[in-house]
């Protein structure tokens, strides 16, 4: 029927972010990225690593699922090149495993980095010893079906936030950040800006400098009257 | 800086889905609609009404706020229009309560038909006794501040969907669905198919005939093997 | 392959409750009755009702259903009988909404009390108009396929407690509590003889007298070496 | 041991907030009440009315019980004065159901007029036909036991927040908020001001004034560089 | 009185699992397991592991215990033999840490291999260091009482599933699965199977070649109509 | 206005538990420590580790956030000494990440051992590599504003404990434990007493010996009429 939204398509050969961008964006953690492109796009706090200790940036594929059926994985992986992650979501949530050594298997094989998806993983010590990344909703080793069809390099909403084919994937252990593909080259430069300040202030502060200070944030707290009061006075001020 | 996202934006005169279609679609359940377009547009089950037994229909006008900052709630409720549902995500997670019985005063002057927000609402009682239908993640008392712009009628996502300016929402006690503007019109056709369809269904079940028989389900039933096992016979074959 | 567990089977004809019994235990509330069985059968509290003020007995239906897959409750209607409550667990979690209007007129129609599911029910609003109680783990408008078989009165887990067809089930505003076919009558003597001692206490309660004498707690406590202390000595202690 | 906290004091006669006032912030809903007093003592959200449409003010009478043991409730009853509120909370997290109908009927002997506990409830049907209002983390049948001493009219944390006996708790259906007992005259007055503020904004609001003229943000928004861009204007620079 | 349910029971020399059989399984994932045995007996999500790296196999020795209360595991610790698991679950929920390194040295001196408990444990850091295993629903220093019975050996429900004394414990990094202890030597030769066929599987997918051909999916997915849409044409078809 | 909360305050020069007390309290587990002060200060296990492995103890320096704003962390470090820990919450709950590399650099560079915040904290990767340990109820790498004021060394609620600065805070992978200044030596040698008692324990433990010889505990449980079953009458009596 005219009108009704569309399943069952594979967009091909999708506009990617510049390679360069992708990798310096990498260079950056999830926090910083975040900061730098206006504290936008970060996905919701549920999405956490498999395991811990990697640092990935990659250019999106994205795979929406119908729930428990990881069909379209399947299709999505023969769209990927290397330096891709594959992003996927169900279009309702569910919590099985849609995802494991076999799949990460295959997208190694094709240079892909990594995983993020709003549903479940499995096998996650193999993923750990294969040094595969993966950021899920959930760990569940229930398997899926393959009955559904769903879509490959449509627009999804994955951990609360919209994905665009093509869109740079950050994700470390703080989590995941989504660049837009036209603002990634923005992005990374005021990351680089950021990242320079921060290492500046990171000196100061470990040569024992106070953020009060490092920061002017004196006169405005006094502004603000910011009363410091001796605990003896505080205390009979707390008895009276 | 080109290429970083914009905040502090308020988009003017957007279209809206077809007053006739959007008031054709607040005939139907949200369950109803849901499936007319293909399981698709229905937000997360944690957005919730604050009130049980409403039940509306209305074109978004979509609002995103800073996390705890209610301000451009203010600045939207001059873009709405009879017939609108204001809808309302943080750019961050945040479950204070950013809207109360003021609000709901002044959207009620202009018209509007209710709330949906990925946050908090209070007031509970107030906004069911003045009559005025909330969808929210959470109640909370605590307020929110002034301070941060946000935007009105961007794209936003709420409950895990996209929403639009001029879609349609349509929402009652079993939660909240999407309907894209292009797409409302053949959505209510499809919807006004299914719940004539149901009807005769809802009939045949009134009289005591089964799902079974109503939808010709034993003969696939019997190919896939399902076995009918007295009891005793069950009970016997466990214990062996 | 032999040793694998299996699926696909309909148990017909098994015993149930005794109807008076049945009933009986319907005049008493779940606290009541989970106290009169030793603490024992009470489903988890994330089971809670679609509509408050319902209070119903009934003997157990059990229904195994995959995942996003409701074909098994449809099978499960024809062995029900007036009388029984229908309960439903996916082998694996799943907050779909398995169960609506048209399923709930079909049951209505045979004759069975209520449903009890741990997942999601949706058309709440419509539950409610027709009177027909429903508990459930979440309220949703997603819909189910039809694809997959599972079992029907086959011991099930729901809630966290094993429910076996004939159980009774017994269901208020408090949540949801079985009661094994076998235990069902000194269940019901139990929880009479409790009811009529909370009666006589009630009455006991509502003339002033305090639970410490009516329950003879002094004498404990004070062996416990309760002490009672003036305010204001207690003042002067903490602040030493 | 010298020096290690205690358990098992009944505090007695503990100063209450006077009447009039406690009387008086009744007559404010709790989001009032938490502005008043500048955004503190707000519960946490979990706190929910175990029915809706409560609305009551009281003084706190405090209850710490160890995890699964109702004991001291009963002890704290006999320390209760018309006009009060029982605030409940176990020493470590727990769900079951520590009240009932039983205890609501002697609160209810005594005047109380609500109970506030961060664990469970029962009966809460029973509850509602009584009119006894309360607030709780769960609702649950399990019962508890009367094996452990606890302590009476000490200090506690309810909802993350902290109640000493004497304070007033002010409860409807956004939730619980805590009142100092030192500070309820002033935060009595602080909510009469918001509440006469709020009835002249409400007038204004319902006459169609909106909130940008009746509270001055046009100003404010203008020099925060808001920007009012038309539909078409906007859709043209995103596609570009 | 009879007809009541029993408590206080522990069942002694319980029929175990095949020791081979037992072992055989622990070469298995808890996915594999799963998937070998229909995807049945899988524990919820929430089961998880204490530390990470674990992968153990056992029989089951089962054990009740009343909410905050672990007597019941000092007497189980008694029934245990190497090569058993130790699978507790509370008749009521509860986030109490059961079980410690005292604990967990006792089992260490039978042999037990390991902990799965529907509650929580405490002195992690200690279990790492020993090895000892522990899959819990939660982490918690919050000690438990010694004062009331339960049972041990006894069938009970943890993480969902009802575990029977005897039967088949598998637990890894993905969670925990069970395996009926008459159908434990049948999963096992499933998983063998299961297995070899995944290991041919990953050399394929190593290879480079694709899921799409290797499972010969192609066919299956143009009868679904599946359409390869460039993403020119689908751009154009998106804002027509 | 006189009699209203508030906020603004810095307390200067508060005293604080001994140093000996202080380090001699992080030679014992959390858990240890929680049951040598009787069961109390526990706070709650939603408050974990964001890296395994670290074991502290310090003295509380207390700092109260408006929700989303971290202003006052930055005013807190100069009130910290070595061998403090700075103990975190928001006046209402918020996820955001109000911590991170840079204020873990600032606190190092100070001789602060740690941070324990209800609320989240961001460059998770970066404090495990600096050794810089940190409870939290969430990781987020959402950013937070300098905006309002807070008070730095009053009393506040973190993970639903009351927290007094110079308060010992005690944190292990188990959770976080807090112990009142007053109060501090007395925990100390009831600890030193416990885990003296738990090494002689341990050793009998692994010498194979039971707890319930050890703990003299069958003669209570034969008392308490716990029964054991052979197997096969176990069996025979189920089935009757």
């Amino acid at each position: 029927m005219a009108g009704l939204p569309q399943r069952g398509i594979v967009v091909t050969d999708h506009p990617r972010a510049d390679d360069t961008v992708r990798d310096g964006l990498g260079g950056y953690g999830v926090a910083t990225v975040h900061e730098a492109q206006g504290r936008t796009g970060l996905m919701a706090a549920g999405i956490t690593p498999a395991w811990r200790g990697a640092h990935i940036s990659g250019t999106a594929v994205t795979v929406s699922v119908a729930p428990c059926d990881n069909w379209m994985i399947h299709v999505a992986v023969e769209q990927c090149r290397p330096g891709d992650v594959l992003v996927v979501a169900p279009t309702s949530p569910s919590d099985a495993g849609y995802f494991g050594d076999l799949l990460a298997t295959s997208l190694t094989a094709r240079g892909v980095r990594g995983l993020v998806i709003d549903a479940g993983v499995r096998d996650v010590a193999d993923l750990r010893t294969m040094g595969f990344p993966a950021w899920s909703a959930v760990v569940s080793a229930e398997g899926t079906v393959k009955e559904t069809l769903g879509s490959v390099n449509v627009p999804i909403v994955c951990g609360g936030r919209v994905v665009e084919p093509g869109d740079v994937i950050v994700a470390d252990d703080d989590g995941v950040v989504v660049v837009r593909r036209a603002e990634a080259a923005g992005v990374l430069a005021a990351s680089e800006a950021r990242e320079e300040k921060e290492a500046r202030l990171r000196e100061r502060y470990a040569a024992g400098e106070l953020g009060l200070d490092v920061n002017a944030m004196r006169e405005r707290l006094r502004r603000a009257a910011l009363r410091y009061v001796p605990y003896d006075t505080y205390r009979k001020e707390r008895q009276a």
